[in-house]
């Protein structure tokens, strides 16, 4: 038996058993990602990685389609430029790889492998920027970046990750808080229509914001678990960098002004949420407009109908790939078709197409959907209409089944009993008063490992009870969840 | 007057004045790059990093069609492993960048910053190639790569760069063999097709050769001051790296048998190269498959026709656009048709089109070419197609300009006096005879700087001379030049 057959005969831990364990057990298995020989690194397998290039691809159209053009900063940054922002160093100090030696010399200055790249970048926008002409500046950088986490988990918690990363400067307030809540719907449109995964929009209290920002808006996703992912931040970085490295810019009135800045990004932590927000006991299921395949084709060939069935194939294989699907065959003989069923399910291919001798005959093929695990009959000159509708299908039925567990692990109390019955016992969201006070949030995660994900739009306008935890008058509708 | 202007009226520096300084005016001029606060490194800024986001598509797009996957693999080497491959650990540690504290605390086993991922990888293939059908493996990397260089150059030799690494693992020499001139093929095809330069392809001296390999393949241009540039390189690794990193497989015969592999690459540097094979003293000048706008049109209007030649030159644009140009409008109102005309010819825009009031009575708009600097005057209802056609023609007499270059800038010599007196004066390539040995290569390096560049394909059935420096027997023809 091959190795990589003797491999995927060990089964998937069940969701129900351990939760953690069949996550990893998933991208092993479906080769996202193998664990490096550096600690809490990860390789991200060419299975993973395609993945990634079609998430970036679809976002960094819309980042483009937003006037943003992309840009390269260094990877090293001087400490001191790092120490120039209080906040900022004080957040991230704690969690950076230095570099202290190149080649066989000593540095004079010790270097940080970016966590972020804020400083380096108001540094250059500091020369850069002069004239209110100069503005807005709307760059954008796709790289990697190390945090030196304590504890990692694959594509959630990494040392290095691959992310994006926006830098924009702006002439006023107003400007660059447009800017920050643009960028936030550009990610919550990506990840709700591309990955399918539904997201709650909001800001961030002071506690939960980004170290150095004056606000910080994010999207959260619910886990299938029950447990929070923050799938994506927005920054409204304020006049607060732009004071300590000195960016300023002559306004139309002839006066000197700070300018105001943002920062957004996303990370291959959306691979994460897409495992644990779609994946099942057969493994990963995955979103058609991101699937790295599409639609796998499965010849069920007999030896003595095999040429004709595999010419059939072929050309069906020919038929989709000219209408755009991402569809690849499977026409290894030494598997059988079952075998490759279980293993293309795992791998999560939106769409398995089956054909055999008598679907030959009857000129029919067999379309089995991941998702719903349903099948259907479809006429061969029907396939190359019926496969780009089902997939759309399959899109649109992902979120939809991903919302609705959303809305049904949704709870609203502002009893801290009930609230802390639910986190421990049905998890999900739950939404509570809260009146804004550092210290009940404190309280309240001390407690239960419960945090506020954020305070959400779509209820602003709605008015708070009394808070959850002190009793006093809310200020916020909050959600609260545990989170990854 | 407004920053960017002042700037701009500040002269490029000529080429034939002092060729270096004109090389810095005009990447820093065109905003190509910026010197970063660290030392070696550069920020590319946006106008650069098109470019280069436009280079990787297309050279992407042939990485895959020849059947290779891109994946990650992590930034940070562990010391033990860089040790491994004795030729790979003395070529490449007296310049890398050590990581040796991971947030406050030291590490056990010090980082290298990746200069390369060959043993990374190989790391990774030991544990994932067991068997014949695991074969080939062949994966493909885009990333940042540093290298502590003590002199630096933007873009051509940083201590940070972006790069494509190609790692593939065969059953053996043979297979192994012909990837490696397969993906020196697809460089020679992208850089000469593409950016539109011409480039020797040939096998790297035992000397030359990349540390750990076999044999290492490159193609080599010259730029337009004599100088030669490696601008792509690609090894075959044979078993040595399988032999340290135990990468066995099982092969048919039930043998188990040591991988063969080969890896290839090419990197920022071809932004460098591109600047000096096409760049004159008025600065950039691009080839329209690579750059960032391929049409840059400027409305030349007066107060009084201001409405409608704007209006017109919006219909143009759109219409240019929808023909899939990558086409810009320069509107602004504060520069006059002259400055931008130097603005974009400093950019290297390939094609310019003007129009004014009399154009527009006359139902024609002016195309300007950057190569030749002609103009043409076009009907507007024949701008769509002439538009492309023109881009195409500029594509080719940039390649034909470059190679007639490289061809007068080729000399043939067996004599040494001679072969001094052109390396000294008149620069370019010299084909000369060479024993073989690495005592003659060593001298005439020190004698000369020169160094071979590499022993062409094209000229290996050819009967070589007598050796230029010790008489002997000639083995090979070789390529001789100076080179950055």
């Amino acid at each position: 038996m091959a190795k990589q057959e003797k491999e995927f005969v060990k089964e998937i831990t069940p969701q129900s058993e351990d939760y953690s364990q069949w996550y990893l057990d998933v991208i092993l298995k479906a080769q996202l990602m193998d664990y490096a020989p550096v600690k809490g690194c990860m390789v991200i397998r060419p299975y993973g990685y395609t993945l990634w290039e079609n998430m970036q691809q679809r976002l960094d159209k819309r980042i483009k389609e937003t006037g943003h053009l992309n840009a390269y900063f260094p990877l090293f940054i001087p400490e001191s430029l790092l120490q120039k922002e209080a906040d900022h160093v004080e957040g991230f100090a704690p969690e950076v790889a230095w570099v202290t030696h190149g080649g066989n010399e000593k540095l004079t200055e010790r270097l940080v492998v970016r966590p972020t790249s804020e400083t380096i970048i108001c540094e250059m926008y500091s020369r850069w920027i002069q004239s209110y002409r100069d503005l807005p500046v709307l760059i954008n950088q796709w790289c990697n970046v190390v945090r030196w986490e304590k504890t990692t988990r694959p594509f959630l918690r990494t040392s290095e990750f691959l992310w994006q990363e926006g830098h924009t400067a702006h002439r006023n307030e107003e400007e660059a808080e447009e800017e920050t809540l643009k960028m936030l719907e550009v990610y919550r449109d990506f990840v709700e229509n591309d990955l399918a995964i539904p997201v709650i929009a909001g800001r961030k209290t002071e506690k939960e914001k980004f170290a150095g920002a004056l606000r910080t808006y994010s999207i959260e996703a619910l886990m299938s678990d029950g447990k929070a992912l923050q799938a994506g931040t927005s920054h409204n970085l304020g006049e607060h960098f732009a004071r300590v490295f000195d960016i300023t810019y002559l306004d139309k009135d002839g006066e000197l002004k700070y300018v105001w800045q943002t920062s957004w990004g996303v990370s291959t932590r959306l691979i994460g949420a897409l495992i644990m927000v779609h994946g099942d006991d057969r493994g990963l299921v995955l979103p058609p407009l991101v699937a790295p395949t599409q639609v796998i084709i499965v010849p069920i060939a007999p030896k003595k109908a095999q040429a004709e069935v595999l010419a059939k194939a072929q050309e069906l294989y020919n038929e989709l790939k000219e209408a755009g699907v991402r569809v690849e065959m499977d026409d290894r003989e030494e598997y059988s078709p079952g075998w490759k069923f279980n293993e293309w399910e795992m791998k999560g291919v939106p769409l398995r197409l089956e054909i055999g001798p008598r679907d030959l005959q009857a000129g029919v093929a067999v379309l089995a959907r991941r998702d719903t695990g349903e099948k259907e009959t479809v006429a061969l000159e029907e396939l190359a209409e019926r496969v780009p509708a089902l997939l759309t299908e399959i899109q649109k039925n992902m979120f939809a089944k991903a919302k609705r567990f959303m809305e049904e692990n949704t709870h609203r109390t502002d009893d801290y009993e009930e609230f802390k019955q639910i986190v421990a016992e049905k998890r999900g969201f739950v939404i509570s008063s809260w009146c804004g006070s550092d210290a009940c949030e404190q309280a309240i995660k001390e407690e239960t490992k419960a945090t506020i994900r954020n305070i959400p739009f779509h209820l602003q306008d709605e008015k708070p009870g009394n808070c959850l935890y002190c009793g006093k008058d809310g200020k916020h509708l909050v959600y609260f969840a545990r989170s990854y």
